[in-house]
């Protein structure tokens, strides 16, 4: 098959806020080969991640997403990897080559898989789709009463692991913090798995982060998420040896694999959280996967936007029995929920898996594109470089 | 003093090719603020830099630049490196950011130094700027025979040293490779200085760039530039082991101080190459120079751009007087000479060193634009988001 078409949705809520939800807009990719169409999404800003498909080409290693991806065989898994590579070479100096590639590559398993009949998992070398922990992630409230109720309503509606992130954590002290973690403990009940993530606003400051370590044991947090910025190796690394019983996370700012291996190295992380929107797709977050394994170190999908996304994220990790916990939004805006036909749905035993079918294996209903459908266009020296698939 | 207004040209040669020549499109940054106005530049895709500057917001931590600069107050340097650290967090999932950045810091130190009637260089702390050996840079020759020719060249130019890149290096055997290394030091004779870079193109093959070491001991580089990926640390560092007499060097691809560091410490590079135009501008590259002397490593900017761009990559090593080698563009396409009014000339010695006036120091002739400006046109639902700024 021969990659014919690679078009771009952007879609965003209409009115977009400074809250820390990444599921405001969506920019969702639609690959067509062969009679088969897949769909990925980037987890990314959409504007610059079509730019970097469509624009003119700067020199040879500056080339567009584009020109290394249209027209390319994609037959099995090889050819993905060798696009990839493609992709990582004559775009070395397009930073956000990255983040348009991985909802592109997304894209190419989905098709790949219809294509075979076989879900990406099985295409990536896994046997079967174990089931997994769904952890409900949420803001943390904006007063600790508000977490502790919003905990409650989490184990109410079915979760036994709930994560808090961002809100007011780290803008005030440590015992404000503290404060908030305790609530949430009471709001879970004492048998609830409950997950912190601080979004990286500690910087790279060690000891704030470290003032934060005992509130986090008191309320029995099994991991303390993003304390640092991504590339603070050395400040996760100190963290990692004051801390014995809490473990750290961190992972989703990795755009390439090797960053993801490199916390898990330098960073001493507990918890290895891969987005397959930011890393370059399924390809290099199974390659974390498996170094995860060699090292000790558990396997977490970040995803905070759509089921297909979540699917896609779900797939590099699937047939790891061990790795049971999974990011699942709980409350995704609606521009992320619109087009996405077969939900990924928590079973009686509210586990959910990696969808047993074809590709990633979430039905997309393009119709659910048209009411949140941003209207762009991209134009140079006169000639149109993008404007908006229409849609039906 | 507050940022009033940010605008981006965007220029280019007619005709781009796969050449790895970074001089073929340029996005020149004009920042104006209290009456006075400074230039930058981003060594990045024009296109995606831009949009990542006038993008929507995506949500709290994926908003664009420009967001976080304009109205901003710029009275001093921690005004800039106030400004950064917003960047830095408000645009963390925006990947392209540090390359919009990069050239918008650059005007910042620009605008300031005209402000205060002061060096770049001085408001980083230093007390003079010291004169530098210019390498000249250019790529291998398709033939080592071509490859010798331009030594040649480049020496009867006044040039003591002489780096060649890419071109044909790694692209067949190990034999190959040698017989252009020592063409090159025939060209240059027994007394020059050779720098070779080979543009990545190793991969992360220790083995392959291993194998180059002894033709690159006997033609007597002194450094062994870019064997790897950006990324590739494990593969620098078990290099850099099996190498005593050349160095390697690297760095060119760090978007934040962060990761020149860990290619010095990981990487065990003994050459750190900065290039302001993507590592977020004066700031950053200046923590790297501090660190790189903490260390014993040697601070080299990286230039193949303009003249702007070459001043700007100077400053953060200007006071550095042991840190003598510097890239300098000997073949820069017109498009990046067009517009330097005050290029940095050598001196009777052979010798350049950051200008000694304020800001950059490099005067912008904007009708030198107007031959290669690009028209771009950016709208979404409806907005014009963006629109090539008129000239003269």
């Amino acid at each position: 098959m021969k990659i014919e078409a690679v078009d771009f949705f952007y879609l965003s809520m209409p009115e977009v806020t400074t809250e820390a939800d990444g599921s405001q807009d969506a920019l969702v990719v639609r690959a067509a080969a062969g009679g088969f169409v897949g769909y990925g999404e980037c987890e990314a800003a959409p504007l610059p991640s079509i730019a970097a498909f469509v624009c003119p080409m700067s020199h040879g290693v500056c080339r567009p997403v584009g020109a290394s991806v249209l027209g390319q065989t994609i037959d099995g898994p090889g050819d993905i990897a060798r696009i990839a590579a493609q992709v990582a070479y004559d775009s070395m100096d397009l930073l956000q080559a990255a983040h348009t590639w991985s909802g592109v590559e997304m894209a190419l398993w989905d098709l790949l898989g219809k294509a075979r009949g076989a879900p990406a998992w099985k295409l990536l070398g896994y046997d079967r789709s174990h089931a997994k922990t769904p952890y409900a992630s949420q803001l943390f409230g904006d007063t600790p009463q508000q977490t502790l109720e919003w905990g409650r309503a989490q184990r109410a509606a079915g979760f036994r692991a709930v994560k808090y992130g961002w809100g007011p954590i780290g803008r005030a002290g440590a015992k404000e913090d503290a404060d908030h973690f305790m609530a949430a403990r009471e709001g879970l009940g004492p048998d609830g798995i409950l997950l912190v993530d601080t979004g990286q606003i500690y910087g790279e400051d060690v000891d704030a982060a470290a003032a934060r370590l005992p509130a986090l044991e008191a309320a029995g947090a099994l991991w303390f998420e993003e304390p640092f910025n991504g590339h603070a190796y050395e400040a996760y690394g100190a963290l990692a040896r004051k801390s014995s019983k809490v473990k750290l996370a961190g992972g989703e700012a990795a755009h390439n694999a090797a960053m993801a291996k490199h916390l898990i190295d330098y960073g001493g992380v507990g918890y290895a959280q891969i987005d397959c929107g930011r890393i370059g797709g399924l390809g290099p977050a199974k390659q974390v996967a498996d170094y995860a394994v060699g090292k000790g170190v558990t396997y977490v999908n970040h995803t905070f936007t759509s089921h297909l996304a979540l699917s896609a994220s779900l797939q590099p990790f699937a047939g790891l029995k061990d790795h049971r916990i999974c990011e699942y939004p709980v409350k995704p805006k609606p521009v992320s929920t619109a087009f996405i036909a077969t939900p990924i749905r928590r079973n009686s035993g509210g586990d959910i898996a990696a969808p047993d079918a074809p590709g990633l294996g979430v039905a997309i209903d393009e119709n659910g594109f048209k009411p949140y459908l941003v209207d762009v266009e991209i134009k140079a020296q006169g000639k149109l470089l993008y404007r908006t698939p229409r849609v039906g």
